[in-house]
């Protein structure tokens, strides 16, 4: 969360912060600002609200400058308002610095600075940043920034500008992303690749506890003890038109439309004949005979991607799985060791609970392998394996398609297991694989019946509160729907299982409550439907999600949204798509900002 | 869910029926009804709503009977009304039945009865054993009954009157619980023991498939080839007061108020010196040597106290442990075979789910260990071991006194674990018994305090959505907290790990919105106050409960509940009754039937 842009160069810089600012807008946008020089004098504009507000606050107001930082803000340590706001500067005027993290120790430079006549205007712990440098700086911003850095504890992703140095500025990481990009007589920093997409193609990835100096013309990467070092520059293979809207009215709304392809692209090159080859990512049956556990450690979307992992590969390969929400994997003292294969989600690869989880595990002496969307991401890069999820740049905060890849990867993890212990026959592979191959097409067909759902919506948007229930892979599921609802549309809904619903929270169903019932598993069929008439006999309107054939269902729900039939094993992958759709037009009809949800940020980079 | 009583005898039978399901309420009251013998007709009154409104509706209006059944219901099949309020009559009058559980093949059943020319009157699965019964009746109750269960497929204890046949009564039990009562000169059935208490303290416990007779004078109990059973008289060690309110407004709040008690009477004579013993129950070093893994598996509250247990066992002994919601474990195909050890948790013993899921561990060669209040049980019975919980009767539908028990089993259970495995050193384990040993006076301290806590809820108990978080073991509190809160208060609130709500919940955290805070682990502080950091950003209300001298959360939160100093690990036994305190408070303030919420039922015996 929070995102930074940096420029130097010779096009007028307020521009290229803001259209950067804009491309990580999914980052946080509690509020935003921008610093830059203006002949002499270091101006510093920022303000509460989305960057539409700063751009107003701009225009016409910012002096031409060739050097500039911009931040847009997730709120960690203080409310979002002006003052708390970035860039922050030091108390001369002289330093200005926009910061993604938290600095852990900021209390205690806090006091340090103030004992050494510094006030501190804001409640943030970035303002100690700014204040630092400046305590540092003896007219070398590498040298006081690399000084400051060493003193901090915590995450940051940092840009500082300096007034007393104007053919230059730093930038510097740990634990939070940052890239440069390499222009022509310009260069940049970014939290993220979109921001300088329509710039450039050529781009480092700084790595954690690496300073960056860029003039025009040069960049110059040190470590922490001002060494310098050299870096291969990495080219981006994708272009500004997959990170617009395409004519689409959101970009959540385009995203679900991609699942179809994006699933193809996550399966299908790695499918061979009856078989799943995932290439050098595959563990080799040799190995798997010194694993005696799976854990699968992610956050939020990803986690529940991870559910459905756990009850998939246990029946395929009989391998036990365990599931973390990362940021509790890390401080619970998890009973890991060689033995352990530990299975890493996340779709940006950044997300911090999760990376710090990789570190752990990989501590701990775990094999690990990560599911990651974006390439050369930190987690990307720590882990020992790596199984990309081809979904393309995901620009909405709320997870949709990514989340589909991430099932299918899954999948392919599973069947290669369970290939590769025998658990399975080929036979039950085959039939399984040619399930999956046959996912896309009902996917896109449940996108071509959406009437239904969005009929429902316009009926039930004003609900309070809504119930998900499923049983085994559709209880995963039910989370996943769940939680979607909740981002977009603010409705406080909750997944549980069909049969724990009577112990205790069937308290709160009353007529009228929705219950949205997933029941894509044939075995567990009447079970669902006796805890759907647990339900409707408290007054209940239940909306059930299934295979077209599965007809009983047609009796016990008061609407049925259908599913093509497939495989029980492999509906979720399909189920999911109402469930989102669901969620968006039950937004769409609140009025909500469905791409840009209150409070939240795309990739989360803080603890 | 569902409760029955039955009797024979010279007493007027609707005080002892009506009396009888008084203190069966706990187990469903959305209607009621009794049925009995007055001079030649079958006299039936049922109605919608709780036991209040049956008596009102008997009052004078039912003959003198010797012979009676009777029935409160927490529907499953049809909604709660008149019709579908048991006893269910047969076709010609002759028959009258109640029936706690669910015909699984009701319908297969009910198409043949209507081949037959049988006529239905309700939507339930209970009226067909009244037609059954009718139809294999040729003169033997008994032999009727026989042939009818024989055909019955789901779970069911039933009681049974005939018209032609007013010597006796007739009662069966399948996977429901059932107990006969032993009078003098009377006799009598019931669900649960409180039902019979004032009229005798001998029993017999029913098994699987049992069918019993009784006259005044006699009890004939059959198995299902009709050879008589000989069992053993259990004789019930604890009284009619034990049941009763003794002053309190509410059994809520009485028992909570005898945690303090409870707790003390579960450790004390289970602790040795330094070390626990746990007798009979204990697995020895050697047979643990054969563990590889622990499955905890329990239902609602229990299970919560389940994932308490799975933290301080891998904690304490380092043995791997996975929980399950027991509806899930039973059908997922758990990894399970003789080197797992299956920990059963329930209050009841008789809790459904509960019972299967325990029979599914067996099936797979596990070893089980059953954790249970009430002496006797079902799953007391079919458990390899026992560990009681020692809570006494609990009445008040949300569970308090006995989920502070099973903590205190958890606790017993970790450290007999850990001192056999050699996984901690004495020391550890003296510090660990000495601050479990200290935990009654704590949570004697917490009740005493309460204002707080009242005032507190008199000024949100208008609140639509909380949150509880917490990180660790915390979050496993926040858990049962937030589900107290829901049972009794109908707020829809949920529990999340402290580090997970940014990942997609705290879009739901706008000005006002109440989050508590479970901040009892020292090593977790900094991260949740940094956890509090972000939901204040955004708006909320922050109650936080931690130790006295963690002075730091007063800055952070809006009000602090304290705990007195205990230890981190011990603290989760005394930081839930504060919980506890906050949902009976709101409820009050709500105007709850804080006994008796609705929709719930205490022992819940169908899926």
């Amino acid at each position: 969360m929070c995102g930074i842009v940096g420029y130097i160069g010779d096009k007028d810089v307020v521009p290229v912060l803001i259209n950067g600012l804009k491309k990580l807008e999914y980052r946080g946008y509690d509020s935003a600002g921008v610093a830059l020089f203006g002949r002499d004098s270091l101006k510093v504009v920022k303000c509460k609200g989305r960057l539409a507000a700063l751009e107003e606050k701009v225009n016409g107001d910012m002096p031409e400058g060739y050097i500039g930082i911009g931040h847009t803000r997730w709120a960690t340590h203080g409310e979002p308002n002006d003052v708390n706001s970035h860039p922050h500067i030091s108390q001369s005027g002289n330093i200005a610095v926009v910061h993604n993290g938290i600095i852990e120790n900021y209390m205690k430079l806090k006091e340090f600075l103030i004992s050494k006549g510094y006030e501190f205007v804001s409640e943030t712990d970035t303002e100690v940043v700014a204040h630092l440098v400046e305590y540092h700086y003896k007219g070398d911003l590498v040298q006081a920034v690399m000084e400051s850095v060493n003193e901090l504890e915590g995450s940051y992703a940092l840009g500082v500008i300096c007034r007393d140095c104007q053919d230059k500025f730093v930038a510097a990481r740990k634990d939070s992303p940052l890239i440069v990009g390499l222009g022509n007589g310009e260069n940049f920093i970014a939290s993220d690749i979109p921001a300088i997409l329509e710039h450039t193609r050529d781009i480092y990835i700084l790595e954690d506890k690496e300073i960056v100096s860029l003039t025009k013309d040069e960049v110059s990467i040190f470590n922490i003890h001002g060494a310098e070092v050299k870096k291969e520059i990495f080219h981006v293979d994708w272009d500004v038109a997959c990170a617009e809207k395409a004519g689409y009215e959101h970009f959540m709304m385009k995203e679900m439309c991609e699942e179809p392809k994006v699933v193809r692209d996550t399966i299908n090159p790695r499918i061979e004949g009856f078989g799943v080859n995932l290439g050098n990512t595959g563990i080799t049956a040799e190995a798997l005979k010194d694993i005696d556990k799976i854990n699968i450690v992610a956050c939020g979307t990803a986690s529940h991607a991870g559910i459905v992992g756990k009850y998939i590969i246990e029946k395929l390969a009989r391998i036990p799985v365990e599931v973390d929400v990362a940021s509790e994997f890390r401080y619970r003292e998890p009973i890991i060791s060689r033995r352990n294969l530990v299975i890493i989600i996340s779709q940006s690869g950044e997300t911090i609970d999760t990376l710090f989880a990789l570190r752990e595990a990989k501590k701990r002496g775990a094999r690990t392998l990560a599911v990651v969307n974006v390439v050369g991401s930190s987690i990307a890069r720590e882990a020992d394996d790596v199984l990309y999820t081809w979904a393309g740049p995901e620009i909405a905060v709320a997870s949709t398609k990514a989340y589909n890849t991430q099932l299918a990867a899954m999948y392919l993890i599973a069947l290669d297991l369970a290939c590769k212990k025998g658990s399975i026959d080929s036979e039950t592979a085959k039939g399984i694989i040619d399930s999956l191959k046959a996912a896309p097409d009902a996917i896109e067909e449940v996108l071509g019946n959406c009437e239904a759902i969005q009929k429902f919506a316009s009926q039930h948007y004003n609900a309070k509160s809504i119930f998900f229930i499923g049983r085994g892979l559709d209880y995963a599921l039910s989370m996943e729907g769940s939680l979607k609802l909740k981002e977009i549309s603010y409705i406080h809904s909750e997944a549980y299982a069909g049969g724990e619903l009577k112990h205790g929270t069937i308290a709160l169903i009353e007529k009228g409550t929705l219950v949205v019932c997933s029941m894509t598993q044939k075995g567990l069929l009447e079970k669902m439907i006796s805890n759907i008439k647990e339900v409707k006999a408290r007054g209940a309107v239940v909306m059930a999600i299934t295979q077209q054939s599965n007809e009983e269902v047609w009796k016990a729900a008061d609407i049925v949204i259908e599913i093509p039939d497939i495989d029980s094993i492999i509906a979720p992958i399909v189920a999911i798509t109402p469930m989102q759709l669901f969620a968006y037009y039950m937004a769409l009809q609140k009025g909500c900002d469905v791409d840009k949800p209150r409070n939240l940020a795309k990739s989360v980079t803080v603890e």
